[in-house]
C-alpha cells in the first residue's frame, strides 16, 4: 500500500486551488520532506495560469505544529550534529514562506485547529487567513529552547510589535479572537465553516483579472518595503501598466457602461 | 457663468485652514486637473506661515471616488493609447500624496462619505482623519481590472499588513468602525459632526507652536523609515534644536511657571 | 545623611530584576543623571548572567514624566544657551532605549500610573508593557514647545501610524485600554495587581533558556529592519545556531520525551 501523499491539492474549477497539510498523525508537522512538497507544489501552482487563488488548509485537529522535532532530534546523530540537515531545513522553510509571498496568486490559509511555531508561520506568512472560533496560534519555539526566530519574521510584519514579542517571549496560545484583533487573521468563523469561509473569499478572488491581482500581489510586497517616495515611484510605473492591460480597459469600461467585465488577461 | 471651483479653500481666523473637494456631482474623483488644483493648493499652504492646520474636506455623499475613470477612459483614444496620460495623471497623484505628507502643517481628513480607491490613499496618507459613522472606505480596483497599487503604498503603511490585503484584494467596503479597528482613521463620530469634530481638532493642533508641530511632523517622517539607530540619531538632533528655539523656552519656561505660553516662531 | 539612590535595583532568586524609578517627589522625570543611572543600570544587568528578566517600574503615582524641565531650564543660563547640556541630555536618552532594546535579557515595563514623553518613550522601548487600569500615557510636548520626536521613534515602532500621530500631535492622554487596543501595552490589569502581573510575566520568561532568550531577542530587533529576504537569510542561521545548542537538544529531547527539560546555557 502506497503512503498517503503528505500534501493534497485540488484544482478547482472556479480557478481556486485547495492544498492541504495530510499528514494529521504528525500534527501536520513541517518534515524536510513536507517543506519540499510544499515547494514543489507553489513552484508548479506558481506556473499554472488555471489558477487564480489558493486555499491552504490541513486535515486532522491541528493546522500544522511546526518543524518536526522527531526528525531534528534524529539528526543529532549525523556526524556534524545536525548542522548540515538544520541548515537545509532552515533554508527550505524560508523559501517556502518566500514563495508563498512570491507567488503570482493569493494565498488564503485556512485555520481550523492549532497552528504553531512554524505553522504558525505558515499563517502569518499567507496574503489572507480566515480561522475557526477554535483555532489557537503559538510560536512556543521558548519553551523548548528553540526560539521561533523564523516565524517572528512574519509574524512581525502581521501584528503589532510587542503582540509579537508576547507570543514570541511567553509561547503562550491566543485564541482566535485575539489572532483577530492583532492582525494575525483577517475573519473568525464558527468551527466547521472555516473551509466554506475561505473558499468564498477564494472564489471572490479568482474572478478577478489575473493579470490585475498578479500585478498588484507583486506591486503591494515590492512598495512595502521600500522609503515612500521610491515606493510611490514603482506604484506609480505599475498603474501606469496595469492600465495599458487590455483587462483594465475592459474593466473600466465595463464599470462606465454599467455592464459585466469578461477577463482574459491571464 | 463660470464653473464651480473644483477645490474650495477657506482661511480661518484660527490658522486652520479648510480644502473642500467641490465636484459632487463626480463624486469627487480626481481628475488630472482635480489633482493639479490640490497640488498647487498644498503648494501654496507650504509657503503660508498663516495656515497652521488643514482639513481635507468634501462637498456632496461621496467624500472622494478616486480617479476619473470616464477621463482614463477617454485617454484610451491618444495615439499611444493613453500611456503619457496615465504617466502623468499617476505621478501627479503620488505627488499629492507627498506632498500632504511633505507639508510643515498636519492635515486632518473630514470624512462624511464613501471614500474609494485613490479617495481612500488620500484618506490614509492625512496625517489624521476623522469619519462620519456613515462613512466607508474601499481600493476596489481589483474589480475593474485595475488594482489598486499606489492606494496600497500609504494604506499598508496605516494598517496591519493583513487588513490592508484584505481590503485590495477582495475590494470589499468596510465602514468607519472597522476603519477606526484597523487604524485607518482616529475618530468615528456621528453624521453630521465629522467638521465640528475635525475642525475641533484642528483649532487645538493651530494653537500649538507652528514651529514646533513642522519640525516635529517632519521629524517623524524622517524618521519613521530609519533602522532604529539611524532614527534616534536624527530625532536627537531635532530635539536639540527644537529646545533651542524661543517657542520651546517660552512653553517650557511657562509650564514650570505655571502660566500660559504665548508663541511666537511660525 | 545620604540622599535616596534615584533607582533601585533589587535581584531576585527567580533571575528578575527590578529597576523601580526612585524619584517620585519629581515624577520620576529624567534629569541626566538619572538617564546617566539607567545606561549604568543596564550595562552591568547586560554582564549579568543571573538575570534573567527585568521588570522597570516606578515609585509614586507616576510612572515618569519624560525628560526633567526644570534641569533644562536651568541649563538655558549656560554660556552656550543650552546646547551642548541638551545634546548630551538628548543623546544619552537615545543611548538608554538602544541600551533597552540591545540588553539580551526581555524587559517588561510595569507602569503604575502616568507616563508622559520619554516616559511614555520607555513604555513603548521596552519589549512588553503591563499597565494598571489606572495608568495613562501621552506625548505631550506640544504643548510645551517641545515636540516629542524621540519618544516618537519607538512609539511609531509599537503602535500604528495615525494612532501615534495623534498622540504626538494633540498631546492628549490615553488610557489603559486605549493603550492596549492600540499596541502600546499587553495587559491592562486592575490597579494594585501590575507588579504581581509584571512579575508573573517576568518569572515564566526567567524560568526558559536564558541562550534561548538572548538569541531571539537579538534575532527579532535585528530582522524587523530588513528587506523580507535578507531577514529569512539571518533569522534562519540563528536558527541552525539555536539548534546546535545544548539548551536546544536539552529542550527539544526533552519534549519528544515528556520531561521538564533543564537549562544550562546561560
Amino acid at each position: 500500500m502506497a503512503a498517503d501523499p503528505l500534501l493534497l491539492r485540488e484544482d478547482g474549477a472556479d480557478g481556486v486551488t485547495v492544498l492541504t497539510l495530510n499528514r494529521p498523525a504528525a500534527r501536520n508537522s513541517l518534515s524536510l520532506q513536507m517543506l519540499e512538497t510544499l515547494e514543489n507544489a507553489f513552484a508548479a501552482i506558481g506556473e499554472d495560469a488555471s489558477v487564480r487563488c489558493v486555499v491552504l488548509a490541513a486535515n486532522g485537529p491541528v493546522f500544522s505544529a511546526g518543524h518536526d522535532l522527531k526528525e531534528i532530534t534524529a539528526h543529532r546523530a549525523d556526524p556534524d550534529g545536525g548542522r548540515a540537515f538544520y541548515d537545509r531545513a532552515m533554508e527550505t522553510c524560508a523559501r517556502v514562506m518566500l514563495a508563498i509571498t512570491a507567488l503570482p496568486q493569493p494565498v488564503i490559509a485556512a485555520v481550523q485547529g492549532v497552528a504553531t511555531a512554524a505553522g504558525c508561520q505558515l499563517v502569518a506568512t499567507c496574503d489572507l487567513a480566515v480561522a475557526s472560533d477554535h483555532a489557537r496560534f503559538a510560536t512556543p519555539g521558548v519553551d523548548i529552547g528553540l526560539f521561533c526566530s523564523t516565524p517572528a519574521v512574519p509574524l512581525a510584519r502581521a501584528v503589532p510589535r510587542k503582540a509579537a514579542m508576547e507570543m514570541l517571549l511567553t509561547g503562550e496560545m491566543i485564541g482566535a479572537a485575539e489572532a483577530h484583533r492583532i492582525g494575525l487573521v483577517n475573519r473568525v468563523v464558527p468551527a466547521g465553516e472555516v473551509m466554506a469561509s475561505a473558499m468564498a473569499l477564494a472564489r471572490h478572488i479568482a474572478s478577478r483579472s489575473a493579470l490585475t491581482v498578479r500585478l498588484g500581489k507583486r506591486a503591494f510586497y515590492a512598495q512595502v518595503e521600500k522609503p515612500l517616495a521610491e515606493a510611490y515611484r514603482e506604484a506609480a510605473c505599475v498603474m501606469t501598466e496595469n492600465l495599458m492591460a487590455r483587462d483594465a480597459a475592459e474593466g473600466i469600461g465595463a464599470f462606465v457602461e454599467k455592464r459585466k467585465p469578461v477577463w482574459e488577461d491571464r
